[in-house]
């Protein structure tokens, strides 16, 4: 406790003197021989000569006769010279070039006689259809400079040119250890505290991709000399190490220790956020590099700081970033102590790129999975408002950003159906979810930063859906409101329901503790309509203020055993088992904006909800009514 | 002999009518389980569902201590509250919250007493500084959809939801059988008549990089039963079969017949070039594609026929090609029979990206090794002039061609060492030089197709070098002419000289065969120069208009025995060990222009020139004298 990071370098300025000094230590790439044809993708360690000559001998370019071009001069259409059988020889395309000949002609052009004899028409030239020799590559000549990344075609002509071997940059083995009394090798079973181990299997994969070999270590415990055995054997056996977890202030953290004792730490605490508390240490030229425990801190890390000395190993130039401009749908506040990584979602809705901030907890890694972009709040910079133009790192093509359904409005299971059926049906089309509730789906279309919302909005008046939403909210119209389920809404309760929550009202119970969704969703609308109705005092409802995004979240909470109710529907208390005190059925219907209704995605949109597919997987999932998906809702 | 195509079908029909054949015979990507950690880079086959979920229990985000909130309510900075030690658990980042706690106060905001109380300045919200559960991934979610690739995050993902194994599109194996008699695994020692065999290796290369396992079988004699077991074997092993050489019109040609007795035979003939003896043949669902000996053929046939069902198979979209607009520096003439590939050198002199056709031998895989773009000729199409606007298809990034030097003018291998030397130095600038003679070279600067071009032009009159030929072409300036080298001119000569050439004048002797330079080179012009200075007819050359573009293949002639006598420089009849006759030493220096000359390129290219390890190089090379390289010469 009380222990204090000892640095806030700037990025640049860490990241720069790291590579000085491992430099000065010595780190450079190392080079192997090996066989020609395991060298796709390799980078050449210096120039490549030819052995031989390729084609190495004067060969047949086509099928014909060989024979010496002296014998056919003067031979003409009308004065035809007829050649004796030993003046000439029968050849194929590429066969050799017989001795004292040099020069071939085509079958095509020669006239076969009895007597074995061959008559031409046409003189040929000297040389005319043959190969010379060297034609493709000549011997002692050079085939590739160095530093080349080695092609299909350059395989090719290395072997023509008699090169069996190489010598190529070595691939770079990368020394990945877990750490910690709480990690455990991946299951589907952990107990409370454990955690798996899965940051070694992201970094692997990252270590593959950018050309290293990754080799992971065996989980080590919170023990200074365990750490330190296995950080010395890997420093040992590896060119570079991860040493994985125990960067961050917490009561059981090595690894600076570790590295100190072994070779030198050169900054702990770097000014990004997530992963300040990164370690950039090293034994002599061997990087060693302190990342955090959490996956979003440790991807991060080692994308700055590992991936350049893999190129400069590689001799490679680090890959040019590809980035855009892209339009802000949230507001991203940051602080000015660090630069900031925000992940986002990306889509075209019309001509505009919009980017949507994901989840920014360092631990939660799918986000960095449904992440189409970086976005990167430099230091000394408090954020950006909603609406703002970004530059943002691209981390999918835009090509794929132009084929991807933007849907953002009320969480529902049946979207990543939805999502799922139309990529399963056409590949070349993708969907991106964002779950903001209702309102915030109407808002999202009305800004022109949504291809489709899903709603179920109640009026609570008329007791009537969606419509008056839209009438209200889409004034002059613009929008096409498009019927998708009608769903099973209710009180999720735990098994059994030991409580014995009977009616709604039983939620503001003593020792009930709620689970509430976010303000804004249709469920949230849906709750405080209820406490209305019924006469329940919102603040007498224990967790009122405790909110999630999505029904499974909700589920999830009541399922664990750290909540007792929540609003939500029937899939969700299906899917975890739950028990359901039903409450009404909603329409939850899509809206979908005029602009947006002729695209190819909203096409197959369309098509998906009518199809006997999405039925079958809604009619699984339980709780749900089909009536006409698909059609359009006459709002009026 | 004697033997037709059956088909000259266009591309795209032939391709479509391939796929909807093989399609409706059943050919379908096929699915394995394997290993979450395994499954970087592959396809989901389907949609994949968290198992458990992550955090699978609550978890504290933050180093402090644990508690029921109730406990804490009240508490301000004026009335502290003190909690005793059985009211709370000290928990580290990432510690299960205890039973009956739902809340976290950082250890920053709490004071510690002596006798193990803690006192706290403000109350806790309930569940504050807590990860829920499913925070990341919630049990029966869908984490990634079917037929999408496997990112690093999302095995992270997939771990921490409980997926230790998922069904992925299992990589098809192709199977590839080299046929034919003259054929011989890679060496270093071929005789006449051999053909190394060295497509299967560029066609596995290929096959890695789309996602498939390629599967080479040995080497298959031109023998009818022979060739059908194989393809029995290999349709029986593998799901696409590619059966090499044998599908032109030579008398050893089984291909079409083997296809025919074991499946079908859809197409034989396409009109495309190279690559037009093209066999499309399949086993049932099993595509068996014959393909053409010559590797840029092959190349391009398995590029246009096999990749796209590659891409079916592991249902991925195509890559988008990325194509350009270049303006052509030489013209392509091409028939109109066939859409015809032409292999192309690119390079950015200014703003204008230049593209310069390379050789279009089929047999010349160094010029697909050379090529960074492709320009199709569609069928119809006659061709295009020089200086036309063409759309060429990128093989290399368009960062890459902006920070590539374009060397165009006469031959010398020093140019492939500064190449090197340039790369090497630094790897993100790169050299494309293309060898046109010195007046090419000349001309290709004056058309602002190049930043540098080598020249070595003697003005007879004055027997000084360059200096007279920079004066008439460019009368208003805008060049720089830059030292390089001075280089030993001459006869090469055979081995020990056996035709006893000892002056210039023997080249026309009766018996020797000359080989010689290509019209408009520097040593085309001197060897000219010389045979007016010696009263030699080259009408009694025996060879002279036997043309061949760089000292090497000159030289490689006569070394190999097939020519006597050539013109050219000491350091490639050193490299080949020919005997040499010196007629003169010669200035060869590089032509800039003006708008090139600030250009990094161009700096690291004079920088370069000055350096020590350009003069050890030269020097080891031979017949090079070095006066202050590097440096402007005056021209005026």
């Amino acid at each position: 406790m009380g222990f204090e990071y000892l640095t806030n370098v700037p990025l640049e300025q860490a990241r720069e003197d790291y590579i000085a000094l491992l430099q000065q230590n010595g780190f450079a790439g190392q080079t192997e021989t090996i066989p020609v044809q395991e060298a796709y993708g390799r980078m050449t360690a210096k120039a490549v000569y030819a052995k031989i000559n390729a084609p190495h001998y004067a060969a047949s370019a086509m099928d014909g006769v060989a024979l010496r071009a002296r014998d056919s001069f003067g031979a003409t259409e009308t004065t035809p010279i007829t050649l004796r059988p030993e003046q000439f020889v029968v050849v194929d395309t590429g066969d050799p070039i017989p001795e004292n000949c040099d020069a071939v002609i085509m079958v095509e052009d020669i006239v076969k006689n009895d007597d074995g004899s061959i008559t031409i028409h046409a003189a040929a030239a000297p040389w005319q259809h043959i190969r010379q020799i060297g034609e493709d590559v000549c011997a002692g000549e050079m085939v590739l400079p160095g530093f080349m990344e080695v092609t299909p075609a350059a395989i090719g002509a290395m072997i023509a040119g008699g090169v069996l071997t190489l010598e190529v940059i070595r691939r770079p083995v990368v020394g990945i250890i877990p750490t910690g009394d709480e990690i455990i090798p991946p299951c589907a079973d952990p107990k409370p505290g454990d955690i798996l181990e899965f940051n070694s299997s992201i970094f692997s994969a990252m270590l593959q991709d950018w050309g290293a070999c990754p080799k992971t270590y065996p989980i080590v415990p919170d023990k200074f000399e365990q750490i330190r055995e296995m950080v010395e054997k890997a420093a040992d056996e590896c060119d570079m190490v991860i040493l994985n977890a125990g960067s961050s202030a917490g009561r059981e953290d090595f690894s600076t220790a570790v590295i100190r004792e072994i070779g030198q730490v050169l900054y702990h605490g770097i000014a990004i956020k997530p992963g300040k508390p990164a370690i950039l240490g090293c034994r002599g030229a061997k990087p060693i590099l302190g990342v955090p425990g959490y996956p979003v801190s440790g991807i991060l890390v080692i994308e700055e700081f590992l991936r350049p000395l893999v190129d400069r190993w590689l001799g490679r130039e680090s890959e040019a970033e590809s980035s855009t401009r892209a339009v802000l749908t949230r507001p991203v506040v940051s602080g000015l102590k660090y630069r900031e990584y925000v992940r986002v979602r990306m889509g075209y809705v019309g001509d505009k790129l919009m980017a949507a901030p994901l989840p920014r907890g360092s631990g939660v890694v799918s986000s960095f999975m449904k992440a189409d972009g970086m976005l990167e709040v430099p230091q000394g910079t408090e954020g950006y408002q909603s609406g703002e133009e970004v530059r943002v790192r691209l981390l999918n093509p835009k090509r794929r950003l132009k084929n991807t359904l933007v849907v953002i409005g009320s969480h529902d299971p049946l979207l990543d159906e939805l999502a799922d059926l139309i990529h399963t049906d056409d590949h070349s089309l993708f969907v991106s979810s964002a779950h903001v509730g209702s309102m915030g789906g109407i808002m999202a279309v009305r800004r022109g930063e949504a291809h489709a919302a899903g709603i179920h909005l109640l009026d609570t008046e008329t007791g009537e859906y969606n419509r008056s939403y839209i009438k209200k909210y889409f004034p002059h119209g613009g929008v096409y409101l498009v019927r998708c389920v009608g769903r099973q809404q209710g009180l999720m309760l735990r098994k059994g329901n030991p409580l014995h929550i009977d009616r709604f009202a039983d939620i503001a119970k003593d020792g009930v503790r709620y689970v509430n969704r976010q303000k804004g969703s249709g469920t949230r609308i849906l709750m405080d309509y209820l406490c209305q109705r019924d006469g329940v005092d919102p603040a007498a409802v224990y967790g009122y203020d405790r909110e999630e995004i999505t029904h499974n979240s909700v589920a999830v909470q009541i399922a664990s055993g750290s909540a007792d109710a929540g609003m939500g529907i029937y899939s969700a208390a299906k899917l975890y088992d739950l028990d359901f005190l039903p409450v009404c059925v909603e329409e939850y219907d899509l809206l979908i904006p005029d602009t947006a209704w002729g695209s190819p995605m909203v096409r197959q949109l369309i098509a998906t909800l009518k199809s006997a597919a999405f039925a079958a997987r809604i009619t699984a999932m339980g709780g749900y009514t089909l009536d006409r998906p698909g059609e359009i809702i006459d709002v009026l």
